[in-house]
Formats: structure tokens, sequence, C-alpha cells
């Protein structure tokens, strides 16, 4: 696998990491139809912890079987496919060498009493599971914001010394955020940037609204447009390092393909690396969603 | 040993797991009269601890003496006898090799003040004492959740790092839970599910009711019938990944033979591996829970 | 030394400890005026630090000596002397090889603001020391109780990988539980139940009353007289593995000796092991505690 | 690089540190046109972090990059540059050998809902990226203060033994203080002392007020008049171990050139050792910044 | 250097420590005017840290400089001198092998929000500053007491490993504790006592008044008459192992010359074996503490 000068040009920009953990990132970037673009679409299957078996696959019951998103991620021909524990270890024999895995390392669910994840699995784990990357989840603004970073710290230096990539999940919420505000465009760009200052390699945060929500900021943003979707994109990218990190956005909720659609296209527009999509394609019919997922990528290759 | 095909086929399900665990899920699945069946059921003595001594023995005293329930197991044909380090200490050695033991870490009892449990033997203890596996109890819903998880999750890296399986007894409750909710269906098989995220190897929930708690989740379930015991039960093993792990239910307090063999019928048909059954025998005296044992192995052997 | 069938008969008890465990369980058994009769009187001197000096040594001054103490478990003949890490540095050179020795790691005292001990040594002290075994606090149905109890499956395990036995002081209280209900039958059987279940090789109970405190317990009791202080000494030993565990009692505060007497009687027609008498003895002058030991020396060897 | 007699002076204070510490604080006291001075001003860049990144970026854009900093530290002829985990990764490698850097471990941010900070960084990441120094941030007042001395008390043992120097941030703050408090003179030279028991290399203050805030002090400051600030920063130096300790003095929020530049001289005529200049500085157009930089830097010279 | 009868009888009092504790207490015992007496004076100046340097120094300004205290223990030929880490690093070298130290690890100040205090430094730390003994301070009766208690358990085992003493500051607070009740005999009693059972080598009170403050202790007080401090004195050391243990008095704020003299004197009458003396010496001119400390020294020699 030679890679190509789009995907070097990203993987310079992590100066100081090692040759393994850039390696895992080239990997991700280097496979499926994105492969050497530069851009990504990661498979993401977490929402049974987070929401329950039920209310994730039910709609769809071949997707109760773990075998079944592996498979949708290659044959969608995504980058990366990000699950739990058990979930990757249910298919990473049988998918070994098929599609770069994410292993979340944390989780929460719905009877959480606090803003907190709990810690589910290692490096270790991922090391033996053959993963490229571990995945993590902070909650900005959470009464246990500082725990998560001191969490997060311990394992990304631990994978780091073995060669695996740290992709950050940054949702913000707590007492000081309105519900509005954790989608608000100076919350995302701000929690983007925690991110990046504690080494994410790869950023994974919500489509912002154009909301301001921090009074202290208003004055950073004053006499500025923020209704393009693509400049919200734009200005969380600038706050990743000024584009010298990998960002990915959610979708959030299953909603209409034309929404996912425009989605897509703004965050190409406004250069970002891609989307993480999970909802919107497991919860539809095998075949509807590998269609919508050709869609997302054509897109992502300018071609749509 | 050679393994039966029935057995080969629930192994290669773990498919990342090394030989020494799947050693000892077989060593379980091979043992007593169910070996090689793929069924199984499993002896628990961990009441004196949860509800104190005379409450768990005094109506059949002999039960006061470990080697009572080690016999029991041996003598009923069971497939594994599961119990606190004091309990295997007292007989591992009269019966080594007589049946494969579950040495349960955590415990909690009658006075405990939070939602919460002890650690109280550790992995060098269940390698010492010649078991096949741990067991540990999690409190889905708890504020004491995620500490749970997280000490399960470094005692099951540990015990897979030396070939020794996992199993998890998942009990939703907590705040968010009502007493009825507990053991509801969407509860039971979010518990189940979890269970299996965090890499149990065999699962242990309680039988749930057609009760169905969590308001976001009813739309999952909506328009679906849930009336049959055994429809319930596949319910809760496709939420263990599509029954790519091994489920066993619990029968709870002591009741009445009839409802426990339906309760054994049910589980067969639903697809559930087994049942894990203590109170409704060591609470009886010896002859009548070795019949009663000897009409539920019936029952999964399919011959009753 | 050779070991007599009584005390063999106890040590094949712990089938699964190892030789170093059961030779300090030797070193207790044989030692003193009572060795090899499978009974036990241990001196525990641990109340300077429960209770202050004062009020533990004020009235029998030369105790304040911790010598003293070493040279009254000695002359009376005991099986064992108990106390925490500075009693016993200020006297183990000087007595070394007189009498076993128990390193008591952990304590409270009185001006605690929760129900919980300090852990104050370690098992490296106790090896240095030369004891046969360390000592630890639990207070069941504190919010405490799962930490001590974590406390100890550490320290215990460490102990036993070195050779060195467990003794367990099992103290109910908490919340749950009414100041009448710490000494309840039910209580003090659950109490030392819960010590065999974490490991304890010697337990330490105090004498219970005929009260039954736990509603739920009370199915268990119902029809069954406890008046008999013999009888109930009988069910805590019961609840300790029927038996197979060594149980002793200690007095509580200083008391009339007649009582004393009495209690040692009840203990041995119980099948208690031994008693663990400290104030009813140091508080008194020595050749008063001399005498009073000398008493209940013969009392457990059936001769008084 | 043989070193100044100035230098030399400084280091020699430093009599207990081991000759790794001491060539890195060389490297800091030997870089820019300070060099050789004692005097030194470092650029510290962790308002991303602290405030969000608009805040601290969008009025003069190309700080996004953090490549902009280094960059700029490097043109102004600076002592040091100093900035979290992420921002250092970003251009180590580019500006190897060309500026010390000091790794920022600890950061806290806008949405904190206590006194306190994350651990985001460790020792072994300032070795990997060639830093010279670990900066800390204490909050002496906090509840937290206890914990956060206790975490730099590991942090700077470990990173000591690998011969990097320790900066210490010290912030006052907490339920004890004022907010007018938080800069009173006896406040921040108690936390200056405070920063140099523990074991700082280098000390960072604020410029304190003329202000008194604990009644117990007012004493000790009776009849002396502190209406200078050359005086005050004179009372902090001494109050570090009569300037035996490097000490700098932060100018807080962005202000007038003429503020910047009267405080430059008050630190020098105080025998401070000089400024640590974030927001006053790249928060202005980057000739501006240099403008004032080059100012400043003759200012401890001697020339302005 | 051979060591003095009075320096032995005392070192054999510490039957169960090793040669290299041994070594360093005789280090302690030999040194100054005092040495081979069995008396000794110890300089502790952690009042920085406690009150801040202001309320420490001002009133004598040489005293900001660590290398002054030094300077007064030598030339004052006292026995020891104690202060927290950075005090000890900026004199360690200069005045190596001139006196004995004792390296203060934890440490409290005038903002603390609980009764607790941080550890500051370690025993790495006082080994490479070749200290003679760590300084631990304990609260008894402080809702941190058990915390403090465990930390000093760690640290005087890795100290006495590697041959080092350990100093215990014992005092009394908390909420079951009056004001006057911190300074009561009972108490103070108490509080050496357990310092001496958790092991201190070296035990450290205040010198008690004639109240009693435990009202389950006053019967052990009944009938004695306490208004003598000698007689308070000698039952302070004799709750330490019955003068088993080497026990220091300090004297509190500075006070009349005349009253420090008659300390000491009721010390040595009561078998105390000296004094610990900060602020009431280097917070007069040098001149004065030297001579107010070469009476005192006179004193204890049996000169004055």
């Amino acid at each position: 696998m030679s890679i190509t000068p789009a995907v070097k040009t990203i993987l310079d920009k992590y100066e100081s990491d090692n040759p393994g953990v850039k390696a895992n990132l080239a990997r991700i970037l280097m496979q499926g139809r994105l492969g050497g673009t530069g851009k990504l679409v990661i498979l993401p299957v977490d929402q049974g912890f987070e929401h329950g078996p039920a209310r994730s696959f039910a709609v769809n019951p071949p997707a109760y079987d773990p075998h079944y998103h592996f498979q949708l991620a290659v044959d969608a021909g995504l980058s990366a496919y990000a699950a739990p524990l058990g979930m990757i270890e249910a298919g990473a024999d049988t998918f070994a060498g098929q599609i770069p895995t994410i292993l979340k390392v944390n989780s929460s669910n719905s009877w959480a009493t606090s803003k907190d994840q709990a810690v589910t699995a290692g490096v270790d784990d991922a090391l033996r599971l053959g993963c490229s990357a571990i995945g993590f989840t902070i909650y900005p603004g959470s009464e246990h914001f500082f725990e998560l970073v001191e969490e997060i710290k311990e394992l990304r230096a631990e994978a780091a010394s073995v060669g695996l990539a740290t992709v950050i999940w940054s949702y913000p919420r707590g007492p000081g955020l309105s519900k509005e505000g954790e989608l608000a465009l100076d919350v995302g760009a701000y929690a983007a940037h925690m991110a990046a200052l504690i080494g994410a390699h790869i950023i994974k945060v919500k489509l912002p609204t154009a909301h301001i929500e921090q009074s202290e900021a208003k004055k950073a943003y004053e006499g500025t447009d923020w209704s393009s979707q693509a400049d919200r994109v734009k200005h969380v990218v600038k706050a990743c390092f000024d584009a010298r990190r990998i960002v990915v956005f959610s979708g959030g909720a299953a909603k209409g393909e034309d929404q996912v659609f425009q989605d897509a296209r703004d965050i190409l527009a406004g250069g970002g690396n891609g989307s993480i999509i999970g909802r919107n394609t497991f919860q539809r019919p095998r075949d509807e969603a590998l269609a919508m997922l050709d869609r997302i990528v054509s897109i992502y290759k300018g071609e749509a």
C-alpha cells in the first residue's frame, strides 16, 4: 500500500507522532472507496450500549448480529468500524484484515446517574483484537470532565506507545450549558479544540447550530454570519489547530436522506474530513443503507 | 474429552477468545448429564452472603456445610457450581476435578447501604482453587454501575489472560427503575446486552416479565405480543449478539415445582442455554432436590 | 513439635490452604497450656488505640509497658498475643519465639467520625516481626463495609501467599442495625458467616444475645428457643461452615469473674474454639489476671 | 554554549538539583535575546483550553495555527514557549531545537465545575517532545488544593528524575479568599512561597495589588507602604527563598502597551526574573506583537 | 562516633528497628551540644507553609533565606533541623553533614478547607537530600484522620526500609473535640499513644493543659492532681509505651522567654526527651535566639 499525496499531507501534520500511529491513521485513510482521498466515513455502533438493543436494532433485526455491522462497513466500502468490546470481539476474527476497527473503550447508558462514562476496555484489548485505534467519549462541561480527561490522557499515552491512534468523541454537556447550547457553534468549536489539545488524532463532534451560547464568547463572534452550515464546519475545523487534525462530524438521530446528504456536502465544503454515521445506516434495511452510503461516499469523492 | 458438534458450534461463536477460555467453557459444557448438549444447569450458592446463613440454610441444616453443595451438584449431574471464596475454599480440595467451579468474586449483603458490591476474591484465587470461571454481579441502573463495570473490566481481562471464563450476573436496579421495571422485558434485554458488550462469556439474568419500563423504548416494542415467556427468553437471547453468547436464567426465590419446570421448558423453547438455580434446590431436602434437578435436566435433554 | 489428632482434625478442614498458613495455625493451636487441645485463648491489646491509653491502662499502670502484655500472655500459657504495630514492635525482639503474635493491621479510635478503620500496618510488617497472623476488623452493616472487605481481601491474599493466617474481628454496626441488634443472634451468625466467606482462618465475634434483629430472618428462627448461651454459640459455629473454621468469642467490657468463667463454659459447650479476652485480664492486677486465666484455661481443658 | 556569570549565579542557588535540571534551566536562561542576562520572557498559550479557541484566537486568526506561536516566540527572541500537549505536538518536530518548550501538564476550562484542573499530559510526553520543563497550575485556597499539590509532587519528582525542570503557576482562589484578595500582596507572596516549598524551579504569579487580604497577616504588613509595584514585586521575590528561585510575573488580560511596559520595568526594578506574557502578544497582529516584545526585551536588557 | 550509654539505652528500646533507622536516630541523639545526653532540641521551620511567609519571617527578615535556619541550628548546637521540601533543598548541599535534617513530608496552610494535609515530598526526596528522618503530621479526631494514618503507614514503611526514622507531629482536632480539648491532658496522651502505635520513632506533641476532655476518660483521671506541668509531661511520656519512645514537646506561638525556659525545665523533670522550638527562635533577632537556645540547651544539660 503506497499512500496518496492527499493522505501524505494529512499524516505530515501529525509531526510528533510515531510511525506506528501514523501507519494506523494511514490504514483508515487508505481504506475503502474513499481510500486515498483524505476523506473518510466511519460506521459507529455503540447505540446498543447507549440506548439499549431494542431501540437500536428492533427496527432492523439482522442488526442484532455483530457480524451484520462488519459486513455493512466492508460492503459499503467505508473507512473504519467503531464499536464497544463485545461487538468487536464477536467479529474480529471473521473480519480480520477486512476493515480497520476502532475499539470504543468507554460507554454510558440510558440509566446513567451522572454525566460520565465507564471505561469498558483497554489498549491491550485493542491490540489483541487487531484494532487501528481506540475511541473515547469526553463530556466537556460535565462535573466528571476532569476525570474523563485524566482517563483518556492515560489511555492515549498507552495507545500511542503501541502505535494505536486515538479518536475522541467530544460531546458538551453539564450544568453550565443549556440544552440548545450543547449544539452551539462556540461550544462545539471549544469542545473540538479541547479534544485536539489533549491529543486526539481524530476528533468527532456534532454538526453545530448557529447559536452562540457563552456570553463571554459573544464578542469574538460579533459581526459574523453563521447561517451557513459549511461555514460552521469550517470554524470547527479551524479550532482544530487550523485543520491540522482530522475532524469528522456525526449526524445524530435517524433523519431524512436529503438532510444526510446535505450534511455531507456541507462537511466537504467546510473542509471537514468526513462523517461518522450510525443510526442513519443500520436502522434502515441493508439495501437502503448501502444505497445511502454509496451516495455519501460519492459526495465525498466529489461525484454527487 | 472430545467435544460434541453442539458444543463446537457454541465455542466457535467466541471467535476472539483464546484457547484457554474456550477450554474452560468446554469443561462446563461437557460436564454432567447435560454435557455435550449445549445446555447447562449451574448451582449457585451465594445466598449466605446475600441473605445470611439462617435464612439460607436453616430450612435444610445439612446445607450449612460447604461440602453439601459440591456433592449436590456432582450427584445431580450439574454443569458447574458457583460460590464465594470461603465456600469454594472449604471444598475445592475434596472435590477437585469432580465439577467445574465458578468463583463468585463480588458480593453484597442484607445491610448494604448502596446498590454496590464488594470485591471479595481475585483471579489468583480462582486459579489456585482450580476454578473454570469467575462470576461477577453488575447492577445496571445503579449509581455504582460505572464502578462495577470498571472493576469487571479489569477482572475479566486478567481472567481471560490466564484462560478463565467470565460469568456476569446482570441485575438492573437503581433510581431510574421502578420495582416492576427491574424485571421488565426491555430492561432485562438491555441488561443482558450490556453484559455481552463488556465481554461476558456467560450471561446470567432473571426471567423477564412482559412489562415494558422505558418510555423511550415503548416504540420499539409496539405492536408485538410478549405474553409468551418463551418469546421473552428469545428476545433476551437475541439481545446477546443474536445468540452468540451463552445465556442462563435464574428462577429467583423458592417456588412451586411446576413453575420451576415450566420455566425450564420456556428457556429451552426460547433458545436460552439453561438455568442457574439455587434456593429452589438447596432449600429443599436433598432427595427432593435431586428429584427436581433430575426432572430439569430431563427437560433440557428434551426428555420431559 | 508433632501435632495432636485434635489439631490435625482442625487443620484438615482448611483443605485449600497452603502448608505455610497451616503451620502458623498449628503454632497457635500447639502453644501454651491449651496446646494440642484444639481450644485457644488469645490476649488482644488494642484498647489503647480504640479507647485511649488512660482508659485502658491507668487502672493497672504496669500495663502501659508493651512488655507487660507479652509477659502476661507467656506466663498465663495463652495461645497468642494480638496487638497493633507499635505494641508488637516494642516487644517482638525480646519475646521472639516465646508466643505466637497476631499483628492487628487496622484500628479505629474514640474520635472516629465514621464506622470505618484505618489500615495501620501491612503483611511486610507481620513478616519482619515474626508474627503468625494478621488481624483485621470488619463492620458488617457500616457504610464502609465494602471498603473494609476490599481491604482485607487484598491483605488476606498477600498474607496467605507468604504463609500467614488471617484473623477477622467481625463487629456488626451501621444504619440498618439497632444498638440491641448489634449483639443479636441472627446478626452475629451472619457477621461470622461473612467473615468465613471472605476467607478468615480464625473468626472473632461477640457472644450474641437471644434477640433476633432482622424481620426477614424471623421466619428462619421461628419456633426455636435461644435462651441457652451454649446453643447460641453452637448456632454461630454452625454459621461458620458447620464448624469448619476456628471461632473465638470476646467477652466485651470488664465484668465479674463468675460471668467470665460462665462464658468460657458456654463457649466450650457450644463447640466454640475459645476466648479472646483483653480488658478482663490486663485491667486487673497481674496476680488476679493470672489466676483468672488459669481458671479459664482449666475450663477449656475440661478441668474446671 | 558556555553560560554567563549571571546565569551561573542563578543556577548555583538550585544547589540540590541534579545537572539535568540545571542544564534545562540553563537552556531557558541562555535562550534568545535575553540569553545570559538572568532575565527571561516566556510565551504561554493555554488560553485555548482556559477560555476557548474563538475568545483566544478569533481576534488574530493566524493564531489558530500552533506553528504561529512557536514562530512568534522564536522571532521575538523569547526564552521559552509554554503550551498544552496538542499545541506542542503540532509543532515540536518543525521547531525542534529552536526554542525551549514547557509542556503545560494540567488545564482547566470555562465550564469547570470546581476549582481544580485536569492532568492532561505527563513527563513521558515532555521527554518525547523534547521539552525543557513541565508546567503545572496550583490553586492555593481551593478545596482541591491538596490534590493539586499531591499531583505536582509526583510529577515534579518524576520530571526531576529525568532532568526536566518544573514551572508552577500559582493562582490563589477558593472559599476563604475574596475576589480582590486573589490579587492581594499577602496572598500572592504566600502563593509564591508555597510554590517554592513544593519545589518549583520557576514560579509564575500574577502582579499583586497593594491590598492585604488576611486579617492574621495585617500585623506583619503594618506600618509599611506598598503603593510601589516594584516594592510589591520585591516582596514576592523575597517570599521565594529570598530570591533563590526564579520568579516570573504575568500581566493578565490584554491591556494597553504602556501598562505592559511599566509592568516590565517594575518587575525588573523589584528583582523579578521576567514576564510570562500571552494574550497581550498573540491577540495583537504579529507585527505589533513583535514590536511590543522587542520593547519588553529591551526593558529587561536595561536598554529601554 | 561512639555512642554514649544514655543513647544506647534509648536505642535499645527500638528493639525491632533495623540498624539503618537506629543509626539515624543516633545521628540526631549524638548531634550538637546535647549530643550523647539522650536529650534533644529540634528547630522546625514549616510556618511559611502553615501561616505564610510574612507572618513567619517579616519580623526578622533574614529568616526569609533558607540558609538562615540551617546556620541557626548549626550555630546553636541543636540536634536536628526540620522543614518542607523547598526549604531543605535550598540548603542541603551547603550544609551537608553539618546537621541532621528531617524532611517534613506533609503540610497544611491558612486557607485549608479541611482538617487534612497534603503530601508534599517523599522518601526518595529524603534520601537524595541526605535527611535522617521524615516528618509527618496527623490530626487525631479529624474526618481525615484515617487517610492521614494510611498515608504515614505507607511512608513510614518505605522510610524504615531504607533506614530513615519517622517523626510524627500529633495534633488533635476535629468535630468531637472542643478548642480547649485540643490541648487537654487525656487528648494529648491519647494522640501521643496513637503516634506510637502507628510506629513513630520520635513523637511530637504540644504541652498539655490540666483539662480533661473526654467524659468517658474522666473516671480514669479521677482523684489525681494534674496541676504540675512536669506531671503532665510524665503522663504523656508514659502513654508512649512507658517511655520506650522519644517524645518532644512544642511550645506553640512566640511567648516570653521565662515561660520557654520553664517549659524546658518541666519537660526535663517529666522525663520528656526535649523541645521542638520554631517561632520562639527564628522570630527573634539571631543574637537573642542564640542566647535563648543556649539557655535551653543548658537546662537540658542540667546546667541551668
